[in-house]
Parts: C-alpha cells; sequence; structure tokens
C-alpha cells in the first residue's frame, strides 16, 4: 500500500487544476481563520503520527467484545496524547466544550473514539450546568482529569421521550441525610446509557425525587456504581452491556439496575432545586432553567451533524469523480459518474446541504450563547423560542444529515455498501441522532406548540419573537406577485410556513368546535402539525443559509463568493422544487416560473460541477479521519479496496475449515 | 425465558380480540388458498423444530470470519433437513424456481439463510435459462443435488452496472478448444459475487468472448474455481472474500482473478449463441432472448421485498401496541404509541405499501409467465414492455420497501436501533436490493427510455402496449373537471405520469433543436425523465394494487373485504397526497378537493387502528422468521430485550479486562 502515496488518480489532478477558486481560502472560512486551521493540523498531525491509534485490522473484523476492548485502548492512548501534547485542551473544553470554530474540530478528534463521548459530552456539562459550587469544585477537577469515568442515566427500557414517567426513584432517609435508589419494575431499568456497561465508574442518575412521603418529579444524581480499585460494580447495582446495535458498536451502551443503593444527600445537583439536610424540598428559583442541558445538546448536534454529512460528502464527490462507468456517446470513453446529471442532482444538494447546516450550527450557537448570558443575568423570555428553534433545528439537521449520507452512499453503488467506504458506519451513527436527545417526530410537535402559540399572539396582534417575526407579513403578502429571485422564494417559503401554521390552527379549532377535547383534537390533526413545523423550520434554515452567505462572504475573494453564493442558491431551488405543490397552494408561483426554476436548477448543477472536488477538498479532511477506501485524497480507489480485502480474516488461509466439516459431507450427499 | 411462552402481553390481548375479521381467512388469502398455508407451516413447523437452527448466541456478537462459519453450519444443515422431510422441493423449484405461492415462502425459508441463496436463485436459473440440452443434462442434475456449489460471477471492480465495460476476456483456443481466461487489469477483478469468496467451487463467469481475434461481448461461461476434493483455489485461479459490508455479512461475497485459465469449450453456455469447434461463432437468433435471466430477478425481487416489509411491518406494529409512551390527558394512563396519529401516518402507508408490492410482485408474475410463454412460442415483441415494467417497478419497490422499513425502525425509537429488533438487519438487506441487479437510477432511465419511445409513437398514433395505454387517454382529459373518487385520483396519476413524460420530451427536443448531440440533451434532461418514470411506475402501482384488490377480494367475507379496501384506498389518497404539487400543475384539483384528501386521510387511518395487529397477525410469521426481541407474537418486548442483553459476552464477566491494563492506568495519571 506503501506506493499508494507516490501517485494520484489522473481525474483527480484534473478536477483539481480546473477548480476555479483557492481552495485554501475557503478551509479557512470553514475554521474561521488561519490560524485556526493551522492550530488544527497540527494537533491532527500529531495525533495521527501515533501508529497505535491504526486499527490492525478494520474493527468491522471483530467480534462485539473485541470492538469494545479495542475501542478503550485507542480512546485511553487518545487521552494520553492529548494531556501530553496538549495540555491547555481540558480548559478549552471546559470553556467551550467542545462547539464552534477550532476546538470543534479538535474535540471532534478526540470525541471520534467513542468511548469517553458521553463522559465530556454529557457527564461533564451536566456538572457545570446543575452542580452547586461546593459540588462543582468536587466533581470538576476529578471528571476533567478522568479520574472517574462518568455516564449519563436517563433513559430506561419504558421510557425514553416521556421523562416525566421515568421510574427509578430516589427516596431522601432523613436519618441517615441519605438518597435510597431504586428500580421498581423491569421497565424502570435504566437502558442505553453509552459508556455505562462496562466503562464508567460514576453517573448522573436521572430519578423521581420522594421527601417527606412527597414526589417532587424527575431530579440528577451523581451516583458512583463500579468501586474505583476493583471495577466490581457497588452492593445494589447492577450494570451490563445491552448487546450490539446498527451502529455505535464501539460504544458500551448499558443497563443499571438499583436496589436498595444509598447515596449521600449531596450526590442529588443542588444548583437549582435542593434537598436540605432534614428532607425539606426547595424549589429551583425558575423551572425553565432544567432546559438549559437539553438545549445545549441539541445546538450541538446540528454542527456535529453536519461535519459528518461533510465526511460523506466528500467520500462520495472524490469516488465520483474517480469512477467512470457507461458511455453516453459510443467513440467516447465511459463518462466520470460526476458529469451525470442525475449524479450531481443527488450529491450536489448533501453538499449544500453540509454547508447550510455548518452555518446555521454556528449560528445557533450563537444565539445560544446569547440566551445563556441573557439568562446568567435573570433574563429568561427567550429561552422557549430558543427552546422550539433547537427542536426543530435539531430534528430537521440530523433527518435532512441521515438522509443526505444514505444518498452519498446509494451514490456510490455497490462500493458505498463495502464498510470500507466508511459510509455505511457514517449512516449507522447519524441515523442514531434522529431518534436520541428528543425523538425527531416528537421534537417538531414541541415546535408546532410554540408556532400555534404564536400564531395565536398574530392573530391578536401581541409582538411576536425574532424567528416567528415572518409569520405575520409572509400571511399577508401571500398573494402578491410571484417572482423567481432568490429572496422571493425564501419569502415563498415563509409564506408556505405560514399558510401551514394556520391551516393547521384551523383544522385543530375545527375539531374543538366540534366538540373534541383539545388533546385528541391536537392528536388528530397532528400529521399536519409535523409539516407546519418542518415548513418552518425550513424557512429558517433556507433564510439563515442565504443571509450568512451573504454577510460572511463580503471579505472573500470574488471567486470564492461566486462558488458559495451558487452553493446556496442550489440550496434555495432544490426546496423551492422539493416544496413546489405548498407554493402552488399558498403563493402565485405560476407554471412558467416552475419550468424556469427546473431550468435554473440544472444550471446551477452544471455551474457546480467544476468546483465539486474542490470544494470538498476545502474541508480538509485528512485520511486518517475519512477512512475511507473510495474517498482518500488520491483516489487510489480500487487498489484501496483490494488492499482492504486481502486483510480479511477469511483470506487468511486458502481453504475455511466448514470445507471438511459441512460442505464436502454436503455435496458427497455424506453429511 | 420459557416462562415467556406462557403469558400475552394484555394489549395485544385487546387489540387481537377488538379485530373486525378472521385473521385465518386473510392469511389463506396471501397464501392463495388454505392448502398452501397449510403445506407452509408443516414446513415451517418441522424446520424450526431443529434445535441446532437456533444460533447459541446471536449472530451479531461473532466476529467477521465466524459469521461465515456459523451460516455454513446452518444453510448445510437447513439443505439437509429439506432434502431428507420434502424431497419433492427439488422439483418444485426447478418448475416455479421459488416464487409465488407456497413456494415463496418454503423457498425464502431455505433461501432465509444466504449461503446459497445465489446457487439457487442465480446459477441454477442462469443453466436452465442459458444451457443448450448437452449442458442442461450435464450441469442441472448436480447442482439441484448440490453436488457443485454455484456462484454467479458477472460485477467486476471496475464495471456493474455498464455490463458491456466488463474487461475479464476468454479467449477461444482452436487447438486445445478451450477458452482462456484472464483478468487484464486490476478493474477487471471479479468483486461481490455472492458465495463466491469461500464456498462456492463453481461459477458462472461473464467475459468478453473473443475468438478469431473478434471480439463479440459478454457471453456467459461455467467455471470450476476450487478443487472439488481440497477445495484449494485451481493453478491459475486466485480467489477471496471482500470483506465486511453494510449488511448480509454472513455471506461471503467474493473477488476472482484469472490468469491464463483454461476451460473447455463447452463451458460457454450454449443455448443461444454458439462457438463451434473450430471458432465460428454463431450468433443467437434472437438478441433480445438475453433479458430472460435479468428479467426474472427483477421480477422475482418485488415478491421478496414486500415479504420482509411485511416482516417489518409486523415488529413495528406489534411494539406499538406493546409500547406504551406520554399521556395526552393528565388524568389518563400513557398511551399506546400506536393511538398517536404521527405514529399511524408512519406505519400504516408501511402495511399499505407491503399488500401494494404483493399484489404488484404477483401480477407482474403472471405477466412475466405469460411472456415467458409467448417467447416459446417465438413471439418476443412484448419483451420490450416487460423489460421496461420490470425495470421500473424493481427500482420503486425495492425503494419503497427500503424507505419503508427504515420509517419502521425509527417509528420504534431507540429499541429499534437495537440489532435484536432485527430492523437494521432488515434495512441492510434490503437496501442493497436498491443496487443490485440495476442501479435503481439507472433503471429508471432505461424505463424513461421506453416511455419517450411509447410516447413519440404515441404522438404520432400508432398503438401502444397495454402499461402504457394510458397515456394517450390520460392526457387528453387533464383538463377534466377534478373528483375526489378513488377511481379517478388514480385516473389523476396516470395524467401526472403522462404530463411528466410529455414535458419530459418538451425539454429533450428543446435541447436538441438549441443544437446540443440527444446524448448530451439525455444526460441534461435526466433528472426530469427519472421523475417521468417514477410517476409512470406509481401510476401502475396505484391502479394495480386497486384494481387487483377489487378483482381478487369479490369472493371474501364482506368484513376482510371491506378492510383490505380501505388499506388499498389509504394507499391511494397517501400517494395523491404526496403528489399533490403534480396534480396541482397537470390536473385540475382544487385547494377545497385537497382540504378534504387530507381529511378523509386521517379517517382512513382512524378507521384502520383497530385492525392494525390483526392484519400484521395474517401475515403468520413465526417468531422465528421474525427473530426480533420487539415483534414475537406474545408481546413482551422488555423481558425480551434485557434476556437478549444478558447474552451479550460483555456481561459474561463483571469487569472486562480493558479496566486493569487501560482504564485504571488512566484514571490513576499512570497510562
Amino acid at each position: 500500500m506503501d506506493s499508494l502515496e507516490e501517485s494520484i488518480n489522473e481525474d483527480l489532478i484534473k478536477e483539481r487544476a480546473q477548480c476555479s477558486f483557492d481552495v485554501s481560502e475557503l478551509t479557512y472560512f470553514l475554521d474561521d481563520g488561519k490560524e485556526n486551521t493551522e492550530q488544527r493540523r497540527k494537533f491532527e498531525k500529531i495525533v495521527f503520527s501515533f501508529k497505535e491509534l491504526k486499527d490492525p485490522v478494520s474493527e468491522e473484523y471483530l467480534s462485539h467484545k473485541e470492538k469494545y476492548e479495542n475501542a478503550i485502548r485507542k480512546s485511553c492512548l487518545l487521552v494520553k496524547i492529548t494531556k501530553e501534547n496538549f495540555p491547555d485542551i481540558e480548559s478549552e473544553m471546559t470553556e467551550k466544550l467542545g462547539i464552534n470554530g477550532i476546538p470543534a474540530r479538535v474535540a471532534q478528534a478526540v470525541k471520534d473514539v467513542p468511548s469517553f463521548l458521553v463522559h465530556f459530552g454529557l457527564f461533564v456539562p451536566t456538572i457545570i450546568g446543575q452542580g452547586d459550587a461546593e459540588q462543582l469544585s468536587y466533581w470538576l477537577p476529578r471528571a476533567l482529569d478522568m479520574n472517574i469515568i462518568g455516564a449519563y442515566v436517563q433513559t430506561e427500557l419504558g421510557h425514553g421521550t416521556y421523562v416525566r414517567g421515568l421510574e427509578t426513584t430516589a427516596t431522601y432517609d432523613p436519618e441517615t441525610e441519605e438518597f435510597v435508589l431504586n428500580s421498581p419494575t423491569l421497565t424502570s431499568y435504566k437502558w442505553w446509557p453509552g459508556g455505562l456497561g462496562c466503562t464508567a465508574n460514576h453517573c448522573i442518575v436521572m430519578a423521581q425525587l420522594y421527601t417527606k412521603e412527597q414526589c417532587h418529579g424527575v431530579h440528577n444524581f451523581v451516583v458512583q456504581i463500579r468501586d474505583e480499585e476493583t471495577h466490581m460494580p457497588r452492593m445494589g447495582v447492577r450494570v451490563g452491556e445491552i448487546g450490539p446495535k446498527m451502529g455505535l458498536n464501539t460504544t458500551d451502551n448499558g443497563f443499571l439496575e438499583f436496589q436498595n443503593y444509598r447515596v449521600p444527600r449531596k450526590a442529588m445537583l443542588m444548583k437549582n432545586a435542593k434537598v436540605l439536610k432534614d428532607g425539606t424540598y426547595v424549589k429551583p428559583a425558575n423551572e425553565k432553567l432544567t432546559y438549559g442541558t437539553m438545549v445545549y445538546v441539541r445546538v450541538s448536534l446540528v454542527s456535529e451533524v453536519a461535519l459528518h454529512l461533510a465526511k460523506a460528502t466528500t467520500i462520495a464527490i472524490r469516488y465520483s469523480a474517480v469512477r467512470r462507468q457507461s458511455k453516453l456517446k459510443l467513440d467516447e470513453p465511459e463518462l466520470q459518474i460526476l458529469d451525470y446529471t442525475t449524479q450531481q442532482h443527488k450529491l450536489f444538494i448533501c453538499l449544500a446541504t453540509s454547508y447550510a447546516l455548518d452555518m446555521a450550527g454556528k449560528w445557533l450557537w450563537k444565539t445560544y450563547k446569547k440566551v445563556s448570558r441573557d439568562i446568567g443575568h435573570g433574563k429568561t423570555d427567550s429561552l422557549p423560542e430558543l427552546h422550539a428553534l433547537a427542536c426543530c433545528l435539531k430534528a430537521i439537521s440530523t433527518a435532512d444529515a441521515a438522509a443526505c449520507i444514505e444518498k452519498c452512499r446509494l451514490a456510490c453503488g455497490g462500493h458505498g455498501y463495502m464498510s470500507s467506504s466508511n459510509l455505511p458506519l457514517l449512516y449507522g451513527l447519524i441515523t442514531a441522532t434522529c431518534t436520541y436527545e428528543g425523538d425527531n417526530t416528537v421534537l417538531l410537535l414541541q415546535t408546532a406548540r410554540y408556532l400555534v402559540k404564536a400564531w395565536n399572539r398574530e392573530e391578536n396582534a401581541i409582538d411576536v419573537k425574532s424567528t416567528v417575526s415572518y409569520l405575520h407579513l409572509a400571511y399577508n403578502n401571500r398573494y402578491e406577485k410571484w417572482d423567481n429571485t432568490t429572496e422571493n422564494i425564501i419569502i415563498g417559503l415563509q409564506i408556505v410556513a405560514a399558510g401551514k401554521i394556520s391551516s393547521s390552527v384551523k383544522s385543530l379549532n375545527k375539531r374543538v368546535e366540534k366538540g373534541l377535547a383539545y388533546e385528541d383534537a391536537w392528536n388528530l390533526t397532528s400529521v399536519q402539525l409535523t409539516r407546519a413545523a418542518e415548513a418552518h423550520c425550513r424557512a429558517v434554515l433556507v433564510n439563515t443559509y442565504w443571509a450568512e452567505t451573504q454577510r460572511r462572504t463580503a471579505t472573500l475573494s470574488s471567486s470564492l463568493r461566486v462558488v458559495l453564493q451558487t452553493l446556496a442558491e442550489l440550496y434555495v431551488v432544490y426546496w423551492a422544487l422539493e416544496t413546489i405543490g405548498d407554493l402552488l397552494q399558498f403563493t402565485n408561483i405560476s407554471e412558467n416560473h416552475i419550468v424556469e426554476l427546473r431550468a435554473r436548477y440544472e444550471h446551477l448543477l452544471t455551474r457546480l460541477r467544476p468546483d465539486a472536488v474542490g470544494i470538498v477538498d476545502a474541508f480538509d479532511f485528512t485520511d486518517e479521519l475519512l477512512n475511507s477506501t473510495l474517498g482518500a485524497y488520491d483516489g487510489r480507489v480500487y487498489e484501496r479496496l483490494m488492499a482492504e480485502a486481502l486483510r480479511s480474516p477469511l483470506n487468511a488461509e486458502p481453504v475455511n475449515r466448514t470445507f471438511h466439516t459441512h460442505l464436502k459431507p454436503l455435496m458427497q450427499g455424506k453429511l
């Protein structure tokens, strides 16, 4: 394989030569500055210089147990390397928690090995968000130094979405000043938490708090579950791993049962609610503050899926430049599949989506920080809007990313089905985000609830918040003359959202007027309501992507600016065509406009074609991060596929033992 | 786990009690008769009585190599059981080739263990379809008795879709009366064939035939690749396994390289084309006859994916009846998730789709047999239409089935992500069908090519074939008054198809008029063309499903008839709403009609709700075939999930060894 590094596929050389812009300029743009790019590259170079981080054989060849063990080996090594080479990274992670700019990429390289993902991604942030000063000073240094390893334990066998239905109990005993944890039913077993099965010795447990014979709902407790010296589960704790999954199989998702397990009073995280020594329950100053962590995780998911989608797109576009298949004309060579319009149609929207989600993720992160600052100053009135926004953006960005990654995989034909392409693994990883941190349908209905309220306020002419401020304007302008400018299309998509919210509210009210209870009417209207929330989110995404592109590309070279604006325009036109039925229902768009839009879309594909490889090169993923036979920088696809196949343990011997034990007897009729 | 068998989940008991029809009647209907059901049940009972066919632990726990070995063990055993207990099954398979009615289900139970899937599904049929009398009598008994095990070897590293581009050569040497097989390039290595890696000792190889210095294109050769006694690859043959994939990991997909490998002249299958002893090439009487096998496999895929989708639907609907989550009203118990309209919206269309594809598959199979009989009598004029139909039905049915299975999985939330739900495995299996036997996009473009021809004939008023006979009528009636009857919606979808074909042809012609070569114009219009082919196929599917339901349910009890018609109606209305943009563009549907359709759709969901469990029960899958913790007949979901988790090898010891080697040193800062 070493000789691979010597030469680059000729088609890729041509692609790179024809690129119309400076790839480095785009990389710096994506990293928010050249310094960030250099810092990230330095980090990646050091990390990937450790040969021990490379798998001797692909993880896919390993058994379930071996996968876990190999991941622990690599994760521990990675933590060590990081500590030794980047002593400041902990404070950076504490401060920025692995989001946006450089820390995003740095954190991802660390988090890519998923064993400690939950420790850094949920355990630490929850302590920061929910612990009081004493608890912070006790737990945080130990957690950041990894003297303890934590899991975040919320979901149960019987309850995921409906957090209020959790059955694990934490009953306060004032005699000993302890909480007694119990799992009263089979369905109350904790189930799913990452790292819980075999790795964590501590965890944050969500349980129904009982004190003085009263239930005060679900609260967080920091609980030690395994002995620090022996790692044996502690008395009263039963813990284990839940078995194989569609993806994430290097992570030990776990189950957990408590039987009269006692923890000290200060195990309860007490920044907001408290239980005093005598068992008195003290309510939090503001119930809404518990939204915080959930919103934080959803906000961070938008950027995370954008990054994974960027990987899938890089793999599929490079492969499509290398792969030649079929002749369009008999006397010409076979075409690069990237030259087929159907292939461009599949891939360029994925590329645009990864940019749209990246820009939306950064924008949402800024909004989140602003609202967090406000909360710090006691202002919580923006929280419901942020919550509604984070819900729908989490839902749509994870669903879009998963769909796009699968589209990339299918666009690579049979070879995309090979694990060595890395596309199946990326899909397995990202499709999980459609379910965790709130099932997407449930999240859309939460946004819908906010939208219905906003609409009703709107009808009563009360001032509405910024992200829904378009509602009024859009709805009133819906019958204005249509034109096909990008700006007008965006307004069109807002009109669609407003129209769908309006008609959902109408259906809802009609059902209530007919005598149905509001809850039943809501349920019967819920398909429409999810569609309305989707339309709202699409309008926000399209608008954000377009506006941020205009704003942020102003200082770039004109050649790059044109490319980024073309990509954003493609996104807008694509979504107009996808929602043409809605535009026809809610606006004055005409048949001629549609024909023109379709031609414009086809033209945009052609304009992006020469720069496609350059745009994905600018993501600047190392081959190690892509981990794909189809997506490497040199494009030596077939050599890599063959080299990878030769590593299969089934090829280590010319004849498998089952020939003698089974096949031969079968063929000779002697089985 | 034994105690599981004693009791059935209470919610499922209630569901079954409220079912409005006789489940057995529906099962007999699906099996085409009570006798078939009984025969199938007898077969399944015997097969599943062999405990050795049950995996000691889930295959997901095994390493890549162990998965293969376990599959071979089970496959051989299954063949033995089948031979001993059902001596007639071979002749049945020869005759009906495992399609439709009873043999479908029987064959599936055999084929479910995928090691010999290609042997029976492709190797044997190709010999039957392409071998001359002498070859048939030589190869067929040996293949059916499994004295040899065959693979079907077509795809290469560099070529899948474009069969004419295959690079493997078979050069005739008249001196020795042999063909010499060679793999001249890396990209010419055979790659993908199932069973090729370690199992098969024979295969059918597609190679470019050279004789008398002339290339005559791709032909089939039966080639022995491994020694029958030792199983060692023969001299000149390099063969191995290609590594892990997104699914199908119990199958040893393989690669194959030839170096001057000699095979006798009669290795070439000579039913149609021939090479005489002196090397003279004799053309086939009719080139179109080579379509045969491809069409056959595509036809059979429609029924196959329908059956797998039925499994996924059974799992998701039973789970949704058992799973309770969230309260709609505070004073009521948590709802069965099947009572949420959004859940019904996700699952009932999957249920309807499995029925639609089952009916379409049976209908297509009848059509195929009719055309085959015609071909036997020398009539080949229906072949292009059948080919176009099989192309688009393969594309749409596999895409729909994959999308629906994934929808079922996501509708089961986190637990659907567990391998033990069997939904990830089903998705991995079925998404592969979108790629193999012709990439779906390429197949849609082949149908589009036929449609464009039919449209041009239509414009010139030449008689068109039956499945496109609607074109003329639909296009001329497009501005008639719309009404919402089911029949009119079907016509509406035909009008949409005709409209899309018409406007694609317009775009195409416009580009040609502007001076583009036809091939380039075709490429630029190809997104529209695939959409037109999709619309055509949807019209065929909707029409077939509705018409067959009317025809076939006439003799059923009225209670069952109502249910099946409601399901078919749901399918029609769903697709009307999904293509509302098209209906608005191409027909006179009004805003009021749309509002009414949406209300009707919501009403149909409510009507189907009480019978949902009964409808999936009627598929009559044994728990062994479903192989799902979420889908078993007794609905004891949580017990099964927990029992399955306890089998994880990671739970065999309380502390994993990596704690001592890695985690503890890390936590103590001594790594």
